[in-house]
């Protein structure tokens, strides 16, 4: 497909001000900091970290996450998977199920030339699996995905677990590589104490879970979960072995109050367009250069900043009474997304920035790949 | 940039049945008569319609808008003007305020390629306009952007819109074509008689500042507004001479309620990838998919729908007791988007579907044109 006609000229070297808007930005002292808070985590512990790149759909990012620890990647979508196999990631989880034919067929083309594994939740999806796997000489790697209160997908854990794994173990063409559950539910709750309460209640019965199969003579070599509001816990709990935190990396204006220990890395340039009365402001990104599902994005440097309301190519900032915003149209302002994932699939290019100036354009290599 | 890899086979000729999914689809047949019926409307009027192409960014359709006698288009940004231009189209209004030496360079390329004319609400911005225009030898024609009670861009009608019309009238290289007003707060008013008598009433002062300008000497060809929620009573109120409407050509599950008289055209298909329990069916379409800030997409065809939530890559369709739905994993699901603009601009591709055939697959050519 024609990218975005025409492109825009390289650039790499330019002051951030000479950027057209809106852009993307991330802020690489920031982004090095995340990596490092991270491994410093992670580092001397059982459980590693299999960083989720649909957080930024970036190549670049992702080879900075390996060579700070992390071992493999993990994926939203096959297609997302294919981009960073045609890029040199050779360890990669899909955490979803790969369902029809077509998308079968696809995923044994990418595990001849990966290690790909998959999460399954269904019976005749593994036999499908399984007999492709059988046709193609493979043997895949599954892990069975258990619900633990998220009420997405998912088994039940316990005896529903245990027979899914069973058909997993004994399909001969498909290798049972473990369990995966995921706390989304509760990566969000404000309260750290709260958090980790709840956290480790949902996830004793996957750990149960774990040891059900284990006296049933089933090996688990993988226990997968997490995100980057539950790291520190699952990362921490026994008998889980990887974590999928993804936007640690960013720290969008959702995950911000939730984890302090990580900074925002990634901004939206925008350019004032409008200052139809003092009051007002009005920018050049909206809908389609940052997401509104869990709100507006955050302001960065302006005081007085009453709302922020987006329309699709517009942000309009109201300021209380008493401000002190002397901006004027072409006047540039910062955002911090409200949803980092989501904001980067809007766009082709990150501008990786340092002190001021943008070091290198990074492609969103896997924007739009949700196939 | 390097786009979505690998890009998928052509679908050209396929069954609907046999795409990958998410897909976003158009059906050809709702499509035209959506097309025929807003054509019928103009048919013999003085305003005409010059349709806003922010909707679908997609030279296909902007050229049957054309042949079903819309003249010229409407853009959002410049960026999505470039496209349209080098696909050809020469008559583009940028419904949008061009600020910062790096866009008015831009700006003025494209007017050596096309005619177009963009909105003005700042002194200084149409200064710079100016000295750029005669810079080029070009004379650009502009838009006043009056505030209708939107709150967004513009100058408030009577004195401040003529002393701006004045400003761009006396400017060697600018062309005062007229005024611009959008009444946007009004478009999803559900009931028809209030959304008439609102929009008439946010409507007079543009006609009267209209006025206003003609009894200066100023001449006003244009007064462009409009959307598909008003098109029906901004494109019949005297003096208004062209309507920007654009979601009429899909019509989402939010416009539905308010604009009967068009169909929906435009589906996200999705497969079913999960069915962890009787009530609960999961889909691949998410928020990278279908856009959640109008709320959820609307499922069709299945009986007994109580909700529908999106997180990134997943739709959680949950079932209401005593529903009929015996969907398993690989069955097909359309979804009428809630917002069809902001949900075009996270795909590729198009596929233009007749009684379950796709007839072709159009780039959404100025996907991720914000800038």
């Amino acid at each position: 497909m024609a990218p975005c006609y025409p492109d825009p000229p390289d650039a790499t070297g330019l002051a951030v001000d000479e950027l057209d808007t809106p852009a993307l930005l991330v802020d690489l002292d920031a982004l090095e900091r995340n990596l490092a808070t991270m491994a410093g985590f992670f580092a001397g512990r059982p459980a590693h970290l299999r960083p989720h790149v649909k957080t930024h759909k970036c190549p670049e990012i992702a080879r900075r996450q390996l060579a700070a620890g992390a071992r493999g990647i993990t994926c939203a979508k096959l297609s997302e998977a294919e981009v960073f196999a045609a890029a040199g990631f050779d360890d990669i989880l899909i955490a979803n199920q790969i369902v029809g034919p077509g998308k079968v067929a696809r995923l044994m083309a990418l595990a001849h030339r990966a290690r790909v594994t998959v999460a399954v939740d269904d019976q005749e999806n593994i036999a499908a699996l399984s007999e492709a796997a059988q046709r193609e000489g493979l043997r895949l790697p599954v892990l069975v995905e258990v619900d633990i209160g998220m009420g997405r997908c998912g088994v039940a854990p316990g005896q529903p677990a245990l027979a899914l794994a069973r058909m997993v173990a004994d399909a001969p063409s498909l290798e049972l590589a473990g369990l995966m559950g995921y706390e989304g539910h509760l990566v969000l709750v404000r309260d750290p104490a709260e958090r980790k309460a709840r956290v480790e209640a949902a996830l004793a019965p996957l750990i149960e879970t774990r040891a059900l199969l284990e006296r049933e003579g089933l090996p688990v070599r993988v226990v997968s979960g997490g995100g980057t509001g539950t790291y520190d816990i699952t990362g921490a709990y026994p008998g889980v072995t990887e974590i999928q935190a993804g936007s640690y990396v960013f720290v969008d204006a959702t995950y911000r109050p939730v984890r302090p220990e990580f900074e925002p890395s990634l901004f939206i340039l925008a350019t004032v367009i409008s200052r139809p009365d003092p009051g007002r402001l009005v920018v050049d990104a909206g809908l389609k250069a940052t997401t509104g599902e869990f709100g507006p994005p955050q302001v960065v440097g302006i005081e007085g900043v009453e709302s922020v309301r987006l329309s699709e190519e517009h942000g309009r900032i109201a300021l209380a009474e008493g401000h002190t915003a002397t901006l004027r149209p072409g006047d540039r302002v910062r955002l911090i997304p409200s949803h980092c994932c989501t904001t980067v699939n809007l766009h082709d290019r990150l501008h990786a920035v340092r002190r001021g100036i943008v070091e290198a354009v990074w492609p969103v290599a896997a924007r739009g790949c949700s196939w």
